[in-house]
């Protein structure tokens, strides 16, 4: 078992990244001087099987009384009214000011939870137990919590830190493999971002880890909790340094959001965005063109789309998305891009017409060197 | 027209009170550097037809380009609904995290476009202009937004503190007396936790304050501000000093909930609480009887209900809306209650039999002495 420390002052908090520690989670919470009486498990409905037993379990033996809430799987859950729904249940099971709420699930549950934590009498203490490859190396991490308008992804949320994350590796075997890819495509953003090592790690265990090889992935998802924990200490709230995480995101959302939610996954949407963001970081930051090739093998070699397909109505709704994005600033699409693998950089703008051109030259796979320049 | 400073290091602002200095809100908002471009003036109903258009062209003057999203008058508003909807129009209208809002209204208003405001894209400044004397004493100082559930008021929300409030008294001639005197039951409130003299003060002046003297007005409403400011920059997120400002809030919470939102107004029932509250003051920390009277008196006078009648199932609802409260720690009521007029503390747990005899002898006005030790 390894453990993270994300250093944030009085937020600080741990990440317990193992094998079958699900158990610890009552004793942990004591540890921490969560209060005893009611608390909450919320949870989806394909998790809720899987886990929601043992979670309970580990509660109730550490003096806890946990009411469990099922949430419907799926993005649609991640809506106000989910959370209005929440909150009456939490009134209703009575938690108070310093009960504390665990959020049992993937990337979607560990948002709806933590937004509902950071609301519910103005903000109570959560803990993420993250049941998906994505949620343990990215979601989880960061105290980033919301839910969606019909405008837009996550325009509704709030920066609350969980007092405890426990990513226990095992529930990686009972994800689909189309989730597990998915969540390898932020695993290979923390390297193309900020650790090159990593990357060329990834190029070489990418069999063992599709194998879900609990060994290969310990030490994997310790080293990206870690990098986003260095990231998010940096910058807590998200004016700077932090946005290097969104690299792949500008583009990517957009394509969630205008494919409909549920078309593609949030990883494979980002896939798709990360390739189109290193051509545009090819034109504007120096990345090699061969290290962009790089990055578009180990996605597809990780099951994962590269390449989006253009229609001149897509662009429309593509940019007019992009123009709604939280990091739009004074009107200007902005982006992550990076100078070289393993280094990003926050904060170009980009002309609408630089991007469309790029995402129409992707299935060639490169930009010619001239236009690179 | 006076300034108060709310010391809250980066978070700090002003609070401007004075009469006629609506026009001044567009010029002010350039001063702190607000950005420019797109932003929204939520409002109600009510205070639209009255307010609006001056607040729009001082923005408009200021180089601002404002949305105006009027909402129905009402605590119903205070929902999470409404703020999808609030949120929907912000998004639709490009407001970016730079953006703000001004909420211009009552404490509805300030509380609803608040927590759009902590809320939308995480976070973004905004405004308070209040236009009732509840909102400028209270509910737009210190920071606390929220929306209401089914289960009880306010149990949804942030501390998101705005940049700025400005007062404008002259909005006070278009307040209905009823909302007046509901404003002046928080008045009241802080002459008897806090300022003796302020006490004697609303005494000695409540006629002219009833006829809507606005040279009498200034300032109080300037030392109220004040007193809220001192309290909140002494504990921002009410770990437990700033409690003491809930002194009549524990029963008076409850008789709202329980008597149907609406049927009286917060600063009606706050009355009631705080003269039951007197009374548990003078059985537990040794208020004396007489100054329990004149608070009452007080109350009285400025056209407010001084007693609740008490059934057995009112009561039961009562209890059991106390025990949800947020103040409620460990499943145990808690009281403020003062020593003498003019200070208060917090933390007082009460058993129900205790406040249902209170409650129950308030028509007599006083508990004997005998009882009284």
């Amino acid at each position: 078992m390894r453990i993270v420390n994300v250093p944030l002052g009085s937020r600080s908090y741990r990440i317990w990244v193992g094998s079958g520690i699900l158990d610890r989670l009552g004793k942990e919470c004591r540890r921490l001087g969560l209060a005893s009486g009611p608390c909450a498990v919320i949870t989806d409905e394909h998790v809720h099987p899987l886990y929601a037993a043992p979670v309970e379990a580990s509660l109730k033996q550490a003096g806890y009384n946990p009411v469990v809430i099922p949430i419907p799987a799926g993005e649609a859950s991640k809506c106000l009214k989910r959370v209005e729904v929440c909150c009456e249940r939490l009134a209703g099971w009575r938690l108070e000011r310093k009960s504390f709420i665990v959020a049992l699930g993937g990337g979607v549950v560990g948002d709806l939870a933590g937004f509902v934590a950071a609301t519910y009498l103005r903000g109570i203490p959560f803990v993420q137990v993250p049941t998906t490859l994505l949620a343990q190396v990215d979601s989880s991490v960061g105290g980033k919590v919301g839910v969606n308008l019909k405008a837009g992804k996550n325009l509704v949320g709030a920066f609350h830190q969980p007092r405890l994350v426990l990513c226990d590796l095992e529930t990686l075997q009972t994800l689909p493999p189309r989730e597990l890819h998915a969540g390898l495509a932020e695993v290979i953003k923390y390297g193309a971002i900020y650790d090159a090592a990593l990357f060329r790690r990834l190029e070489r265990q990418l069999d063992c880890l599709l194998a879900v090889d609990l060994k290969a992935w310990e030490p994997l998802v310790a080293r990206c909790c870690a990098i986003k924990a260095e990231v998010v200490a940096q910058d807590e709230t998200e004016s700077g340094r932090r946005a290097i995480l969104n690299f792949g995101h500008t583009i990517g959302h957009a394509i969630e959001a205008v494919s409909g939610y549920g078309r593609y996954l949030h990883g494979e949407a980002i896939a798709m965005g990360m390739v189109a963001e290193a051509w545009l970081s090819v034109q504007n930051t120096g990345l090699l063109p061969k290290d962009a090739r790089r990055l578009k093998q180990l996605l597809a070699a990780a099951g994962l789309p590269t390449h989006y397909s253009l229609t001149a109505a897509r662009w429309q709704r593509l940019l007019e998305t992009m123009r709604l994005d939280k990091k739009v600033s004074q009107g200007q699409i902005q982006f992550v891009l990076l100078p070289a693998l393993g280094r990003a950089q926050w904060g170009q703008a980009l002309a609408p017409e630089q991007i469309r051109k790029v995402l129409e030259q992707l299935p060639e796979n490169e930009v010619s060197p001239a236009s690179a320049e």
